[in-house]
């Protein structure tokens, strides 16, 4: 067995990493909806120069997580976006985003989401997107693809090939990074028939979900993509970077629903030159 | 009193609107639910030269409540954004758009919404922004602002002036109508401090819950705006066209949580060239 094959194909190991993976989520929508909408919640800003938020909601979040790490997985490392990298002993490691999507939570938008990934020295291999206000669930590891919301729980699976021109394409910002990179974005998306803005990990999920065929950004954090990664691999999608290679450290990235599409895009992206 | 008297301050009359804007509302959750995520879905044009989808989740919704209306309010005008306008003898007319941000449901987000207002000659005074999927709603009318949803019933009341270096803004397209209303808009989107896409009617909900100070937008409708400008007012808020006139026919919108910050964007935006 591989090392991979010795985190993913022990099924009680498994079983395990996910009530570990969903206690973290659970004290994440607690933490978060504390300061959700509240007239309290106040951000600060990062860095000096930009808007690059953090609120008390984001700190609370990563804080009640790594309690949980502490006390049921003191040998796994943790990796998260406010209190930065705890090694560990295990091989495995957290990646937690508690707030992807800080502008949105705090303009009060439902898009927002918190990220939960477990990665071995390979990448993430389960992962969670949790909408704690609509309380909503996105769940993908070794033999599960699911949500479960407002409507109960159904299986994920991404969109069956269609071509670029009936396909829907989702990023964050209009400018998408760097101008060579929004050049090569916007000469991707004006090949589509529907581009839409705005919605943080969210557009990860639809895209897991069957509900649209491509998101592309630009400038991603591990912690961004960990746990997307995990999810759309799941329900049967594809994650890379610009050139097809892998995109569990950031940066330039685009998730797929189906390897055509895929393959479709990367000829429009991968000859952006570097910055 | 005045003709707009008779109609918001009977308690018992405006209790029965409100009962009638509710029965709309729950049908067409359950008709867009119905549609909403499911494989079946699809989408015609309304429109050769550019993608304007309607859906059957659209039309089943309008027919859903024009049946309600058919049967409770026989004498009142209907205006419905699919099925067009009916003429009532009542001096009220129902303005409904069955889902507002058509895109957005085609690709899964849980921003759309259903908008329903009731207007009299002087304008819409009694609206519902409703989310099903998220199972949210905004109530707005004379003495009543409130939101139902996943965390109970809260009143909605917007926010208190800040300067707009402070502001959040919200518009559903970068583009923003013609280019001298985006070159307008981003004029003014450049002086607050976050700009986000992408929300449609859910952006008007979150003005009128404090969320966030600015909703702009141009090449609106009669029906993407009636209740917004309803659950806005109620709210505490202010909607006028782009020279501080009515909104209540659509074209160019600024929605705004105050006064004070109005009067800052109006400055800007009111020096638009006519197209």
């Amino acid at each position: 067995m591989t090392d991979r094959e010795k985190t993913t194909r022990n099924p009680e190991a498994l079983t395990a990493h996910l009530a570990v993976a969903n206690a973290l989520a659970d004290a994440a929508r607690v933490a978060t909806l504390a300061w959700f909408r509240r007239p309290s919640l106040s951000a600060d800003s990062k860095e000096a120069d930009r808007f690059d938020p953090v609120t008390e909601g984001d700190r609370a979040a990563e804080d009640a997580m790594r309690a949980i790490l502490a006390d049921l997985r003191p040998n796994d490392g943790i990796l998260g976006e406010e209190r930065g990298r705890a090694e560990g002993s295990s091989g495995l490691t957290w990646i937690l985003d508690p707030i992807d999507g800080t502008r949105g939570f705090l303009s009060g938008t439902p898009t927002w989401g918190v990220l939960i990934a477990l990665a071995d020295a390979e990448g993430p291999f389960v992962g969670i997107i949790d909408q704690p206000y609509i309380g909503e669930r996105f769940t993908g590891g070794p033999g599960l693809a699911e949500v479960t919301g407002p409507l109960g729980t159904a299986a994920l699976a991404t969109r069956a090939p269609r071509p670029l021109s009936e396909a829907i394409i989702f990023t964050t910002f209009p400018e998408v990074g760097t101008p060579a990179e929004g050049e090569a974005f916007h000469r991707l998306a004006t090949q589509c028939r529907l581009l839409r803005y705005g919605m943080d990990c969210y557009a990860y999920a639809l895209l897991a979900a069957g509900q649209i065929d491509l998101v592309v950004e630009a400038g991603l954090q591990t912690y961004d993509i960990a746990a997307p990664i995990a999810v759309i691999e799941a329900a049967g999608g594809i994650v890379t970077d610009w050139t097809g290679g892998p995109a569990h450290q950031g940066g330039r990235v685009i998730a797929a629903a189906n390897a055509e599409i895929h393959a479709q895009a990367l000829k429009v992206l991968s000859l952006t030159p570097r910055a």
